[in-house]
C-alpha cells in the first residue's frame, strides 16, 4: 500500500505557482476573498487560503462583511469585484449564514472571475470538455492527486460514492472527460444506490464524498484499488485532548492495507483544495492580461 | 416485452402543448430556426420541426442564411435573435457547414431563449438540479418516455451507452437528479470501456447513444432491463426501394424478446426530440412574459 501524501503534492503545486507569479512583470494576481460573518470553521479556512496566496505572491484582498449583511448588499458586493479589473479571482466562503441565498450569490459571480468553480457555466463547461473555464477545486484536486501519483484512468473503472454539486458530481464529469488522464468509466453511486458493496467493489478507483465517517468498510474495496477519500468528519474520541478527531468516509485501517493507493485523512484530498484555487487564481489572471477589457475577449454571456 | 411508443407519447406531448397555447391571450410563443444551406436532413429536420410548431400554435421564424455566411455575419444574426423580445427560443440547426465554428455560436445564444439546451449555462443548471435552465431536447425526450412508460429510476441502475455532449452526459446527469422519476444510481461507459457488456449486462435501465448500428446484442443484456435506443444509423438493405433502412443502436431482433420495455427506431426516441424542443418553447414563453424585459428577471449573467 502507498500513501497518497497531499501535503508534499499541495506544497509542489505550491512551489510550481510561486514560481509563475515570481516571472510576472507587473501587476500580480489578485484574489478576493469574501467572509461573511465569524464561523469558526470559515475562519480558518479563509485565513488558510490568505496564507497561502501570500506565500505565492498572490495578493489577498479580505473582505469581511458583518452577519447582518442583506441579499442585496451582498450582491451588490459580487457586482463591485466583478466590476473591478485589478481583481482576478472571487471567492465567497460557503457557507454562508441562514437567509442568504448561496446559489444566487454564486451565480453573480463574473464567470471569468469563479476560481471556486461554483458557477453552473462553469460546470456546464465541464461537462462539455471544454477547457476555457474553471473546474471546481475540490473535484480537481482530486485528479490532480491521482495525476501526480501515477494513476492514469484510462479504461479503468472508476466509482464516485456521493452525487454532491461541489465534488461527486464534478469529480465524475472530469473523470469522463476525453482527455489524458481521464477517459475513464464512471459509476456515481449515493445513498439511494441499491447494492452498494456490489458496486464499490468495481472499483478500480474508489472516490468516497458521501459524507459519512468511516462509511467505506474493507469489504467494499477491490483489493488494489486505488482509493482517494474526500471526506472530513469529526468523531469523538475519548484518548484525545480535543475529544474528536477528523475521519473521511473511508475506514482507514482496515481498507489501506488492501488498497494499492490511499489518500490519508487529514493531508489527503483537503491540502489540494486551497493549492487548487490559487492555481485558477493564477490562471484568472493570465487570461484576464491576454484579454484586458475593451479588447475582443470573448467572456461568459 | 411492451414497445415504447414514441410517437404515441409524443403527439400526446403536442396535444397538451397544444391546449397549453391555445389558453394564451396575447402574443403567442415564437421559435426563430436558423438554417444555414441546404444539407438534406437538416432541411427534412426543421421541416418537421415547423410542422409541429404550427401544429402547436407556435409562430415559427424560419431564417435561410446561405451556406456562404460567416462566422461574424452568424454571430450577428443570434446577436439580433438574442435582442428581439418577440423571440422566445432560437434554434440552429446542427451541424453547421464546415468552417463555422458551432461551440461559439450555440454559446452565443441567450441562455433564456436556448430552448435547445446546448450552452454550458444550461448545462450546468442540470447537473446543478436547477430546473431555471433548459434540458437538451434527447435526454429531456429519453426522461420523458420513461416516466410515461411507468418506469420510476428509483434506487435503479441506469447505464448509459456514449459519453456524447448532446446525449450521454446530459441523460446521464438528468437520471441522476434528486427528482421525481430520477434518483438512479448512474454508470457513464463508452468505447473506451473494458469489459463493456459486464457492465451493460447490471442495467435496469440502458440508454444505448453510442452511434453504432445494432451494436447491443442480447449477450449485453439483462433479461427484463428496460432498453432505450438513442441511436439512428443508415443500415445497407437491398430489399429496400430506398437501399438502406433505419437501425437504432440496439439489435432489437436478439434484445427485444428478453427486454421488459424497449423502444423501435425509428419510432422510439426521435419523435420525442422535436416534442421536448417545442415544450421548451412554450416554457421559454410563459417565462418571458412572467418577467418582462425591464422588469427586474434575472436572466443568465
Amino acid at each position: 500500500m502507498e500513501l497518497i501524501d497531499g501535503n508534499r503534492i499541495a506544497a509542489a503545486i505550491v512551489a510550481e505557482l510561486k514560481a509563475e507569479v515570481a516571472a510576472v512583470t507587473g501587476r500580480k494576481p489578485c484574489l478576493a476573498l469574501v467572509r461573511v460573518g465569524e464561523d469558526p470553521a470559515s475562519v480558518s479556512y479563509v485565513k488558510k487560503k490568505e496564507q497561502t496566496a501570500a506565500e505565492i505572491g498572490i495578493e489577498g484582498r479580505l473582505i469581511l462583511p458583518p452577519v447582518t449583511i442583506t441579499q442585496a448588499e451582498l450582491l451588490a458586493e459580487v457586482d463591485r469585484l466583478n466590476a473591478d479589473e485589478n481583481v482576478d479571482g472571487i471567492l465567497v466562503q460557503s457557507p454562508l449564514p441562514a437567509g442568504l441565498d448561496e446559489r444566487e450569490i454564486f451565480g453573480r459571480i463574473d464567470p471569468t472571475k469563479d476560481v471556486d468553480g461554483l458557477h453552473p457555466l462553469n460546470l456546464g463547461k465541464v461537462a462539455q470538455d471544454d477547457d476555457s473555464g474553471f473546474a471546481a477545486c475540490t473535484p480537481s484536486g482530486v485528479m490532480e492527486l491521482l495525476a501526480r501519483s501515477g494513476v492514469d484512468l484510462r479504461g479503468r473503472h472508476v466509482v464516485v460514492l456521493g452525487r454532491s454539486l461541489l465534488v461527486g458530481k464534478p469529480v465524475a464529469l472530469l473523470a469522463l472527460q476525453k482527455k489524458a488522464g481521464a477517459n475513464a468509466t464512471v459509476t456515481i453511486c449515493h445513498s439511494g444506490t441499491a447494492n452498494l458493496a456490489a458496486l464499490t467493489r468495481q472499483a478500480d478507483v474508489l472516490i468516497a464524498a458521501i459524507g459519512r465517517a468511516e462509511f467505506v468498510t474493507a469489504d467494499m474495496v477491490k483489493p488494489g484499488a486505488v482509493v482517494i477519500d474526500v471526506g472530513v468528519s469529526r468523531v469523538p474520541d475519548a484518548t484525545r485532548k480535543s475529544g474528536y478527531r477528523l475521519s473521511g468516509d473511508v475506514h482507514f485501517a482496515s481498507v489501506a492495507p488492501i488498497a494499492a493507493k490511499i489518500t490519508p485523512v487529514p493531508g489527503g484530498v483537503g491540502p489540494m483544495t486551497v493549492s487548487m484555487l490559487m492555481r485558477n487564481t493564477v490562471l484568472a489572471h493570465r487570461r484576464r492580461l491576454a484579454s484586458p477589457p475593451g479588447s475582443s475577449r470573448k467572456s461568459a454571456p
